[in-house]
């Protein structure tokens, strides 16, 4: 793995410099822009490859009640825990039924989907490496 | 990066199933031991190499009221988002008052520290590559 010097707008090639991106209401971010998608749920990416991250991201899903993320699977593991919510986990072939706090832990290329409850909205903070975004199979524009 | 198969104890050959790390009492999980620093810190492995992740690991810090992280820099990238209680994040020269919710992102060789606020404990989540832990220059021991 790299740790390749970002070039900074001054010129100069220092590290990539760190940033805090601040709450709002609820679970909404400061300068981060939710993507929707069908069914309502939406994605936001709270450190990413845009924001200079080249290892880890840490994205924020939220799903409405009753909903459920695509039913996938993909060469990058997921590291996912939940903070607010009900979801059965549907992990390769067992179902787990998860609530806040609860970690998950998605292998690589295991099946995988979270279906919300159906009394309150899921969210769920989520982890993929980077890297995936590079000529992986899976990362077609439907790739979490 | 590879995203290599697993052996399972059948001795079959199939991709590392995923599992769910059960939240306990407070900020503790089924099958976590925490592991304790000086000045009372802990780091819980929600997810990590020893659990078959091969890219990516997430880990739940506490740091008692008043106390700190190591002040430390190191080539692997860290997403962390604060779970409860106030810190005062080090990024570089900046330092940034964050509380629950907030996302920091913390670049490549950067130096940074997290202070835990006065009145309550610090709890964050920290995500980091998995693939740190193979011979980068600050994979001491103390490497977080």
């Amino acid at each position: 793995m790299k740790f390749p010097l970002q070039r900074r707008p001054s010129g100069a090639t220092v590290p990539w410099m760190g940033f805090v991106r601040r709450r709002r209401e609820e679970w909404s971010w400061d300068g981060v822009t939710p993507r929707g998608y069908a069914g309502g749920a939406e994605r936001h990416v709270l450190v990413g490859a845009a924001d200079g991250a080249t290892q880890v991201e840490l994205r924020y899903f939220r799903i409405p009640a009753g909903g459920a993320s695509v039913l996938e699977r993909h060469p990058h593991e997921h590291a996912v825990l939940i903070l607010h919510g009900q979801a059965d986990v549907q992990l390769g072939d067992e179902l787990h039924r998860v609530g806040p706090g609860d970690a998950v832990f998605v292998g690589s290329n295991e099946v995988h989907q979270l279906r919300a409850g159906s009394a309150e909205p899921l969210g769920f903070l989520c982890t993929a490496a980077v890297a995936r975004l590079k000529g992986a199979p899976a990362d077609s524009a439907s790739a979490r």
